[in-house]
């Protein structure tokens, strides 16, 4: 790049900093048989790559603690927030009954566990091909079990109280190694018929897997211009009762803003990202954990009826890495999702 | 931005870079009062910022083991390798005999330390303004005192073997923060008619003030753009003992390959740097030491007879920080520092 043109595309740039980054780190991903100690998770976090950590104890995980009679009884008649979309992908660009494309929010409804339960299948292969009308995800990630005004020493309700004393409301070496406690603490319940996009977080995150599995695809930071990120208008699915309760996608008012999100519906599947992209695939079983470091591009799918945590920590603001991540974000351009120029990979996946 | 055109220049880009990581981080230097822990430190390094340490126990600086007299007793008749140049800048760029500009690398000579400390002042105002025909500074940087070597249990000769006494061969908490021994630890004996021109080293570098003080200008890794860097044929000083030993510049042959070096001289005088430049000026004081992160730039100058110690550590070259160091050096266009397009800045320092 040295003796180049002193105009070059952001393009160029984008894969100059994506094939370097892959050819000082590869695509390995470290697996600990043991949790780190804070000293090792803070030269963790200064690599920013993910880890997967096994033996990562969360009460009740050897004792199956997490099955469906566990939690109904732990939980009785209360009503949980649940995300309730025709085809299991909450948060993801979606084909509009007017043949535009939205960026599709789910529809939040609000059940018992028992409900939740019942709704979703243990069956290891159903998948979004499936004949199921509608898809539940217990999703809400908004710290349903512990938010930050938890951690500040506020009064912080939550749906899942009766659940607490089985969570832990923070991973003890991560808060240690990032001098902080978390900002928000979640619980994940949901079956095969679920997805979550690819998307990347503001956000340290610690995941854990208490019961079933779920698999993640993984790119580093210098891979998102690969993920054809382009604006989308934003609708939300609302349940028409008149109609035997299906589901129709309302897109919001015209000032709602946009929103830049991957039409790489599938990165999971070959072909479906392009040959410079390097994407990590791997499981998280019971009882292991994984650290996806800030910045870091993930997809979830799981198996069957599956139960997570996961510990959000505040990024550090301070030195280059935000800074990075803000310039790979402002170095692609992006394009309307529905413009005529080019169409959408959405429509292949 | 977002909304720029397709193409845009590599300074641009560049500058964005510096702005942005200023708005993040500003000018700020942090001042421990105790050196850090292990685990303060790892934070440190992921931060990336320089921190000034102080209460850095070096065995001997409260006793003034450092002087003239201990180090000459220490020594004896042993000879160290002292850089000599008519005018105390080493490893700079200055103008030869045939009015070309060139990377200057010092002639090197054995003498003993007496001999040194001779040669040096302790008038605290000496500058490169002074008559001395000669400048002295030990600064052979090579892990004179431990070399990698020795890290690696080999026999590690070193010229100050009676020194390593006094001299511990690790930083503990540094060590112990990246988890590895040092890559070399140096001992720099100088006076205030010699100055470190604006590198960066490919080192975590801690660097402390045995006797005297040491002055710092620093400047982040994505300023790097500021500093006017070209590429200068390469030459050596050598005595010539016939002219009553005054020193001439040596150019070297001409498949040596030419030195990327900056064309700023003095970056911590007014208005030598461009505006959007935010150096960070910091002295350092006897038991005093600073973290320098890996890719600052840094210049350096000193008071008075100066007794100075560094342990360098290998930088993490996993995850993006070297990667975006390597960007930064990418981006730029350097051209010959003695084109005839542009006048280098090193003509007016």
């Amino acid at each position: 790049m040295n003796d180049g043109p002193h105009e070059f595309s952001r393009r160029t740039s984008l894969k100059w900093l994506s094939a370097e980054y892959h050819d000082l780190n590869g695509d390995y991903i470290d697996i600990l048989e043991n949790p780190p100690t804070n000293l090792e998770f803070a030269r963790i976090v200064q690599i920013s790559r993910p880890v997967v950590i096994r033996g990562f104890k969360v009460p009740g995980v050897s004792s199956n603690k997490w099955s469906n009679k566990y939690l109904i009884n732990a939980m009785g008649s209360r009503l949980v927030s649940v995300a309730v979309t025709p085809n299991g992908r909450a948060d993801a660009v979606t084909l509009g009954p007017d043949g535009k494309l939205y960026f599709a929010e789910p529809a939040m409804e609000r059940m018992t566990i028992e409900s939740l339960l019942e709704n979703l299948s243990d069956d290891m292969n159903s998948d979004d091909n499936g004949v199921s009308l509608k898809t539940y995800y217990l999703q809400s990630q908004n710290g349903n079990v512990y938010s930050s005004r938890f951690f500040q020493g506020l009064d912080d309700p939550s749906e899942f109280e009766p659940l607490r004393q089985d969570i832990p409301s923070e991973v003890k070496w991560c808060t240690e190694a990032l001098d902080k406690p978390p900002d928000a603490v979640n619980l994940w319940v949901g079956d095969g018929s679920s997805v979550s996009s690819i998307h990347s977080d503001p956000y340290e995150n610690i995941y854990t897997v208490v019961r079933g599995q779920k698999h993640f695809t993984l790119l580093p930071p210098t891979d998102g211009w690969c993920l054809d990120e382009r604006f989308y208008p934003h609708a939300t699915y609302v349940r028409t009762p008149d109609q035997g309760g299906s589901m129709t996608l309302q897109p919001s008012p015209g000032n709602t803003p946009p929103v830049r999100w991957s039409s790489i519906l599938n990165p999971h599947l070959p072909g479906r990202l392009p040959p410079e992209a390097h994407p990590i695939h791997i499981s998280i079983s019971e009882g292991e954990a994984i650290y996806i470091p800030v910045g870091w591009w993930h997809h979830v799918r799981q198996s069957g009826i599956t139960v997570a945590l996961n510990w959000w920590y505040d990024t550090e603001m301070r030195g280059m890495s935000w800074v990075m991540l803000s310039y790979l974000r402002a170095m692609k351009d992006v394009t309307s999702g529905n413009s005529n120029d080019e169409k959408s990979d959405v429509m292949v996946n």
